[in-house]
């Protein structure tokens, strides 16, 4: 596979260059371009500039507004929402943070109800913007349904992730972000698109049997992670992404969705913890911080997210490396 | 295996009588009794009288204070405290639920931070007495090392259950109780006791290695559920149950117990929501009905919780089979 080498700031102007293109201001184009960076220089390829075609399609369609303005209002004294203005996530996101971050530090905790978004990133992203400020928090988003639910054998659930962050000083965060699905679906794009096969276990074909073909697998369905387990987790995202803050459900979302390959409109909830309002005689950070050790002390062990972390160090002295082919498809999205 | 039959008023009583023969005053026996009635009830037996001799070995000790008068403060606008006196955590959660449920429909959201008590029962008992208020709800609790992390091979990670709770109208509640690790302790303290193999994947033995039968797994240690995922969330609750709200984590509580065979000091948060103040424009309980009629749509599912309820129906009918020797060592306890 031909491939180039990309800067950071390369990503950047790049996505900001095509969103600009099809339609986005500079407040949504920077948002996006900011999200799709850091994505990039983690490593997390799946949600960079593979997702810029998708991202632009929805544009062109009409589906997303690129001059979405989004607004906050507060429902209950502990409980906000950001009406996303049918836009895309990041530009709500960045506007929800710093009033979800007063209100978690008035009240001790916090939900932010995100709706009319369009979500088609990492959640760390988010989690990590609510740890920077000394919050522990939870991110929550569904999708349009690709995941079985236990004991039937078609789509039901989103890939449904959840997303868990802690902060440390001097430090970065501990956070995770998981898909409730075995992989995420943008994993299986990837597998797809480079032609490997998928570990066994991760999906069905559309006759309900085991696959490890990663196109098979995205006609017919992924399984949820951990069984019953995972599948009761992704239910909880589905009721509180959907009928708790009333946005659509993954089944509700792709049945409204017009199918132009970009992402649905749903919803997200996060929750916000002031860890220093809990109680804690000890400084908090401070006993989390003799748990990473105990952790850390057992062979074998690493925190979550720190592959991530040290992916940083990569791409900051080598680049970025992305698919011609898929810079070629970015470059005819301007033209 | 001699078994003997019990109604659900036997259970209750028998329980009572030997808590208070062991130093239980009257509020923390009927308290402990509630519960252990209710685990029998559902046929959960691994909660219900087959933890009475741990229960009684802690009281025995001192290391369980039988006259706890737990108390409740308020930490911030949200956020909630029981200190439950080091008495057991039926009667902390019977203190707190009333003032976490005004809190969370005065706030939206709100969270009860659960200190110096000693859980030993199933979390669904208090999410479903936050789902009878109208909220769904959220619990975590961990315990003392007994899994796996990711990538170790001895135990760090209690079986750190957690459940979530919505509430429906008309119909009991969708509720999920879940074990971080492949099996929740008390049914391989079960299986071991009745001399059954495990499922492949659930335990290692002390020396690492893969194991089906529950004696060396419980040498061993058990894994998380889902690998690394079920992995992470048992660390989230490692975080939320320790350092965020300053009670001991997993490690801690061990190292600090007095290995009486009762359980040890910990921790438990609560998050309640009150789904009517997330601005939905639809009523969120109807919203949900129609996600869970479309779950039940297809072939082989099940809402998760259903089979506790299907069990109360036989449980009134036909009343409790215990043991003949759990009986008899319970008779013991009171000699």
């Amino acid at each position: 596979m031909t491939t180039i080498n990309l800067t950071l700031a390369d990503v950047h102007r790049i996505a900001w260059d095509t969103l600009a293109a099809n339609g986005c201001n500079d407040d949504n184009a920077s948002a996006i371009a900011d999200t799709i960076t850091v994505a990039e220089r983690d490593l997390c390829h799946a949600h960079g500039l593979f997702r810029l075609p998708g991202y632009v399609a929805s544009l062109k369609s009409g589906k997303v507004n690129g001059n979405a303005s989004p607004s906050v209002e507060q429902l209950a004294p502990a409980v906000l929402r950001t009406d996303g203005d049918d836009g895309y996530a990041p530009l709500a996101l960045k506007t929800a943070r710093d009033p979800l971050v007063k209100c978690a530090k008035e009240n001790g905790i916090a939900a932010m109800a995100m709706i009319k978004v369009h979500h088609f990133a990492a959640l760390w992203v988010e989690i990590e913007s609510l740890t920077e400020q000394g919050l522990a928090a939870m991110a929550f988003t569904a999708y349009t349904p690709s995941v079985a639910p236990a004991g039937g054998t078609r789509p039901f659930f989103g890939t449904n992730p959840m997303a868990f962050g802690w902060p440390r000083s001097g430090q970065p965060p501990m956070v995770w972000d998981q898909a409730t699905a075995t992989q995420a679906r943008g994993e299986v794009m990837i597998a797809a698109r480079e032609g490997h096969e998928l570990p066994e276990g991760v999906g069905i074909d559309r006759d309900g049997n085991p696959s490890t073909d990663p196109n098979a697998v995205l006609e017919g369905c992924l399984l949820p992670f951990g069984g019953y387990k995972g599948a009761s987790i992704a239910l909880m995202i589905e009721l509180l992404v959907g009928p708790l803050i009333g946005e659509r459900c993954s089944f509700e979302a792709a049945a409204a969705d017009n199918k132009d390959g970009g992402p649905p409109r749903g919803g997200e909830l996060l929750i916000a913890m002031d860890p220093t309002k809990f109680g804690n005689p000890e400084d908090p950070f401070s006993h989390a911080d003799r748990l990473f050790s105990e952790l850390l002390s057992i062979d074998g062990t690493r925190l979550p997210g720190d592959r991530r972390v040290k992916n940083r160090a990569i791409s900051a002295q080598e680049g970025i490396s992305i698919p011609q082919s898929l810079m070629d498809k970015i470059e005819s999205l301007s033209g």
